[in-house]
């Protein structure tokens, strides 16, 4: 069933920034059935919107449109979308008490010009925005159905999963789109591909993508079935790929890596401390994405200059001179030192050259162990990343989290390869 | 001068590709005097997009339209095109006999479906294609132009730079994109708009645009100049907006906070280090992004749990007994214990409640205080954010950074508002 997206702001038409949540609204309308036919980015003219809406009308059943409904003049959607479909706007007095509301909780006062994002299109029910001020709207004409949200993702997406996708969901159209979702970590997209190649290409009929993403490698499957056929094969493929990737998969339900390593943590009744020199926090921010992370996360140490890895982290003088900050003895003494310090059951640290200078011959930009350490014993990773400076970064980052959850799955023992 | 741009291709409708391509003929089209209205991105369905081609025909000068070029059945733009524009499509020999030489170079024979990409709509010119095998086609209709240019960027890329850009610049319009941007921290969306639309609605020739991106709230003016006018306008109105915001202003080079405090330690001499509890790292991490940030930047201590913030950061036991881990003078106390304990010149500090858990009356989720301190003082600054628990982290970090460029500036004395 014709679904469109239109994505609404001028910035979107530069060279400089590219539609996003697009991507986000696909993935909910395929999983309830809708088929997205068309996506449209435009800027902020309200001519020019009411333009695409007026069409939308005549080939869509569904229409999703995101962005332009902050406080400013250059926020157009809500006037467009009444325009083209012949309805007024008006300003709604409960929407504007929750505003205030909202507003007051924050302690600030609202600008008049806040009062725009309490105008409501005639007819529509209004959608609830938990993180931003600007509400969404639900709205129904001749059979097609639209939805206006407001363009940032992190406003977009809890109101398209708790508010929008239900809705679609109970438009009650029957194809399913079955899905199943793997994360590798540990292995290359081409390794991945060249293991389970020969297995997805007996399934002609499941559709399988591997993407690289930052810090996992992804696998979907997916399938449209008719209403009441079952999901057989593709459950029979998914099977067959776990059982070739074994331990290398750390999840099969969209978990991050920071979930499942908090998760194993907790299981196992230990705590984690982190000294990361070259990711600089990266590990402990992404640890403590994780709501309850205080349970098992004591804390770490930015052991960024090589005073602070003596000092703090305990690693003596004399390594750092040799064989240096970046090595494995110094990766395993950061780790052992952080444990001690702030007496945490687990240390983990990172150690590297992030670029794009610091490198050298036989340390160059990319190099980075790891160091693991508990109460029996320590152990060290070495690996060199391509990449700029921050995909360094990132990819430590990752590799950490990997390392962790290897050692806190097999007890350690043996340096990891 | 009214260009659109059309993306053909299912994946680009899947939830895991999107569109790049048109950022590429954005920045060309802008430096060549065109402005992109619409960018339309439609799958492998002839009818979808023939229906796209006839309203473009309506709407704009120039249309660039890419992918869809192969050999393959869902290859769909040249027969669309002809179909919408009502042409006829029939085999070029001398096309043909290009792409078989072409083919006979790699050593390889050509398949019989490759014939299809000799195709030339009727009154077309045809644009050599030197890396891939899919010719791309300029033409032109009641004063439209159209290019049809092949998908893969490396492909795509050479051709518009060499052969279409050259064809669009000659249709003579002279005109350029005036561009200029500001970045401001510390005032909200609305805030910013209230002080500056009174000064940018005097200026109607001149588009200006308010974006809340993460950590500032960008501002850019932009304006067509006919051929031989001068920036006169937008750089008046410019330097208005300059004087109104005055030192909320943190950029008119669109450089990142990190980039920008930065700077202003290694100017002033000063080393930093961070003690983080609720952002666990962002901050230490946004600073090191930027390369040579070891100039200047210490290290921190990741004090998530009380007894690191105790030990390590010397916050009094008491203290953190009453008011607690979350209050001005715990702020305060770490900035001074982390300087101290990494003997940098100032240190910064956030602690507060991310949630969604852990919030109360006087203390609710989203509530951050942040820390200063240099040689001679130390100071707070508490804010209440909204949003999820990532939200109120970034929005710490970004808050932490402008807090810390504001005393950096000021040289300190008083709280912050």
């Amino acid at each position: 069933v014709r679904a469109e997206i239109i994505a609404v702001g001028s910035e979107l038409l530069t060279p400089e920034h590219a539609d996003t949540n697009s991507l986000l609204i696909t993935a909910g309308l395929n999983a309830a059935g809708f088929e997205v036919r068309l996506k449209s980015i435009v800027g902020d003219r309200e001519a020019d919107l009411a333009a695409l809406v007026e069409s939308a009308l005549r080939r869509s059943r569904l229409v999703i449109i995101c962005g332009g409904l902050g406080p400013t003049e250059d926020d157009v959607t809500r006037g467009a979308v009444a325009r083209a479909l012949g309805r007024s706007v008006s300003v709604s007095p409960p929407v504007l008490a929750d505003l205030r509301a909202k507003f007051a909780r924050r302690g600030s006062a609202m600008a008049a010009i806040n009062e725009r994002q309490a105008e409501v299109i005639e007819g529509a029910e209004v959608l609830d925005n938990a993180i931003g001020t600007a509400p969404g709207l639900w709205l129904e004409q001749d059979g097609v159905h639209f939805a206006l949200l407001p363009g940032p993702p992190r406003e977009l997406r809890p109101m398209l999963e708790e508010q929008v996708l239900p809705r679609v969901r109970e438009l009650g159209l029957g194809r399913q789109l079955a899905r199943k979702s793997f994360r590798v970590a540990g292995l290359t997209e081409s390794e991945v591909d060249s293991r389970i190649a020969p297995i997805y290409r007996q399934y002609a009929e499941i559709q399988t993508t591997i993407l690289a993403a930052r810090g996992y490698i992804g696998i979907r499957l997916h399938q449209w079935l008719e209403a009441g056929s079952m999901a057989g094969a593709i459950e029979h493929l998914s099977a067959r790929i776990r059982e070739e990737l074994g331990s290398a998969i750390f999840t099969t339900e969209d978990e991050a890596m920071e979930a499942v390593v908090g998760r194993l943590l907790r299981e196992r009744g230990l705590t984690l401390a982190v000294a990361e020199s070259c990711t600089a926090g990266m590990i402990g921010s992404s640890i403590t994405r994780i709501p309850g992370s205080s349970d098992y996360f004591v804390g770490g140490i930015l052991c960024y200059s090589n005073d602070v890895k003596r000092r703090l982290c305990s690693v003596p003088e004399e390594l750092l001179r040799r064989p240096g900050a970046v090595s494995a003895e110094a990766a395993e003494a950061l780790a052992c030192g952080v444990r001690r310090r702030l007496g945490s059951d687990v240390g983990l640290s990172a150690t590297g050259i992030a670029g794009p200078g610091g490198g050298s011959a036989d340390k160059p930009v990319g190099l980075v162990y790891f160091g693991f350490a508990d109460s029996s014993h320590s152990l060290h990773l070495r690996r060199v990343f391509g990449g700029d400076r921050q995909t360094v970064r990132e990819r430590s980052t990752s590799t950490a989290l990997t390392f962790l959850r290897q050692q806190l799955i097999t007890g350690g023992g043996g340096n990891y390869k």
